[in-house]
């Protein structure tokens, strides 16, 4: 062990993968004001103004709406284990990493998975989503809104009323959707949707919102089970933050903190605003991309805006690329993984991070870097992503 | 949903009760470093001081040593669901609410649970604990090292030394005592220890360290059964933070920060120090309540230092006590609850807030309370500690 520590001196960085992404310094302050009790009625004031601003960002009017102390992984295993029952049975739309992740939370559960398969950044049409549901009459139907492995967007209409009809309760991962686009969790009839605080937010990691309709409420005080975890028990969970404030566990109060101020911030910009601004610096830096000769991994008309998957073009190392980024200017963006490993890049250009200057660092940066590895590109992303500004 | 949101604007407590502890400027200060992503290597760096620091405040060589990104309540979760299988039987030592809750969760995974039982406040003495083991010859066996329902010390060698003559696991709760006073995980020969953040070591909640012998790694990476919970699963966990770095979750960033830091600050104090001050400021404190005629639940020799349980006198009302305190003098103090609601109170002077000052503005306004509420208390508890503190 050594005898001293160093100061805390993190490098500065551009966070434009798949998430974390960048944090504003007011949700920074956040976290210096002084902790309260974990059963302070301070406490409760700004878990009550995170239930009002999430319903808000997550377009619900579900009063079952909570941050978990745990991260976005923490929310999915929310979601599978307090409606998940050893032996029944859950349709899963597979087309990218996270599917598989809850298809093993899942199994982890003791229930069986029935998947339909795409190849990664794929996505279901309305036709083949019913037919599945409809033919395998599962108890609880999974898909991913946002899939960050692979920057699709997969939307939830059908698959909701499809699994309405059979009597299925429908979970949604808006891990990289939520105050990055539209979530919609009512008009499209999700019962249970959970997120980040890291991506869409712009808060540092460390809490899960999670909203559950009032049917799957019900479901769940009906459930005959025990759910085998107790952390992450709704009906305990509801009964400390949102109910009777009933002691629990002793909830991350900085956290909490951040997480209000960063929801503020949502509320002040306005949510169309921020769709607005996600959306346009996505199509800015896809008009830089293309300028460059690059192709975008996900069709047009199906891709997350915040999170961008532009194809490794033959003969470049992704990683090399990666790392003069890197370390030549201080910006983060990550490779693609599974099946997508050396073939796409996964660039976030999401929450507080979606800005036309970092558009243009980033298609800047990256141009150099490409360029560096030996790939010619066709024309100047950055001048493209500047005429797409000037005109848009 | 209100259309503005006033700034954040906590009120200033003064944390006295069984956690959160107060928090260091230090400690916040640490929370406004720019995060970096989840897989940066100055991330590792972080986790890799983390490990060290809290290999020396539990006491342990253990190289899987860790924090979990949840609170102490998924540290205990962390320690059932990974050595706690469908199917085994688990002693638990049961004198306190911590003691249940651990039973609850051990029934969760489908285990045995087999009971001894003590009044709350009162220990184990070694022959009887030994029995028990001996006797029910369990997988595992749990106890909780320092009760915070209850400000009661259980020691754990004799009770470790049992349990490995029948060949199972001990885990221990060190929630009240890591960094409050000694753990000794190895001397002890503990398996799986878990903690808090926000007790002994003085930062915001929101992490758990967690700490695994070699034994209970070995026990681990032959288990058959698949641990119900992937979010706390330690063989991926350990590939995570400990040998791969390997994507599990995205680690609260700005917590791993904060723990650092407060880590970093014990270890400047050193470990005597801060037991020696902490025992002192307990000392202090206790000689305070006998000098007012008040009585200490636990019996000298077993209590807590750092978590003080003075009964309620007849014909006091604790929670007006507690209410004035809040009100008046900004104090958090905390009542008791199971078989101790109403008979104790539960006064925390731990972590970065076992200071002098802290003791005599504590007695003050608990001697001010107490006589508002119609109680005569014998002496001057804050003029008791004071002659304490100067032949001490």
């Amino acid at each position: 062990m050594p005898e001293t520590y160093a100061p805390l001196n993190p490098p500065r960085r551009l966070l434009m993968g798949p998430g974390p992404s960048p944090v504003e310094p007011r949700v920074y302050q956040a976290m210096t004001k002084p902790i309260v009790g974990h059963l302070d009625p301070y406490f409760f004031e700004v878990t009550g103004d995170v239930r009002s601003l999430l319903q808000e960002v997550f377009g619900t009017a579900n009063e079952f709406t909570l941050a978990i102390s745990g991260t976005g992984t923490s929310g999915m295993e929310t979601a599978v284990s307090n409606f998940v029952e050893s032996g029944s049975k859950v349709c899963v739309f597979a087309n990218g990493y996270f599917c598989d992740r809850i298809s093993e939370m899942v199994r982890r559960q003791g229930a069986e998975v029935a998947r339909l398969e795409k190849p990664w950044g794929e996505t279901f049409v309305d036709e083949e989503a019913r037919k599945f549901i409809l033919d395998e009459k599962p108890q609880v139907v999974a898909f991913v809104h946002a899939e960050t492995s692979t920057g699709a967007v997969q939307e939830g209409k059908a698959i909701c009323e499809a699994a309405h009809e059979v009597g299925a309760l429908v979970i949604a991962d808006t891990v990289t959707s939520l105050g990055n686009i539209p979530v919609n969790v009512d008009a499209a009839g999700i019962d249970i949707a959970y997120s980040c605080s890291q991506k869409g937010l712009a808060c540092p990691p460390g809490l899960a919102p999670v909203t559950v309709s009032p049917r799957a409420v019900e479901w769940l005080r009906r459930r005959g089970t025990m759910n085998r975890s107790f952390y992450l028990d709704l009906k305990l969970l509801d009964e400390y933050l949102l109910s009777a404030h009933k002691y629990h566990h002793t909830a991350p109060i900085s956290m909490f903190y951040a997480l209000r101020e960063a929801l503020v911030i949502v509320h002040e910009e306005g949510l169309e605003n921020r769709f607005r601004r996600i959306e346009r610096n996505h199509k800015a830096f896809a008009a830089g991309i293309e300028a460059m000769g690059l192709r975008m991994h996900v069709e047009e008309g199906r891709r997350l805006y915040p999170l961008n998957t532009p194809c490794v073009p033959e003969g470049v190392d992704d990683a090399k690329v990666r790392a003069r980024m890197l370390n030549e200017d201080g910006i983060e963006i990550l490779g693609g993984f599974g099946p997508l490993a050396g073939k796409v890049w996964r660039i976030g250009i999401m929450g507080a991070g979606s800005t036309k200057e970092n558009v243009l660092l980033l298609l800047e940066s990256f141009q150099r870097a490409l360029e560096a590895e030996g790939y010619r590109p066709a024309g100047n992303g950055r001048q493209a992503a500047e005429a797409f500004y000037a005109q848009a």
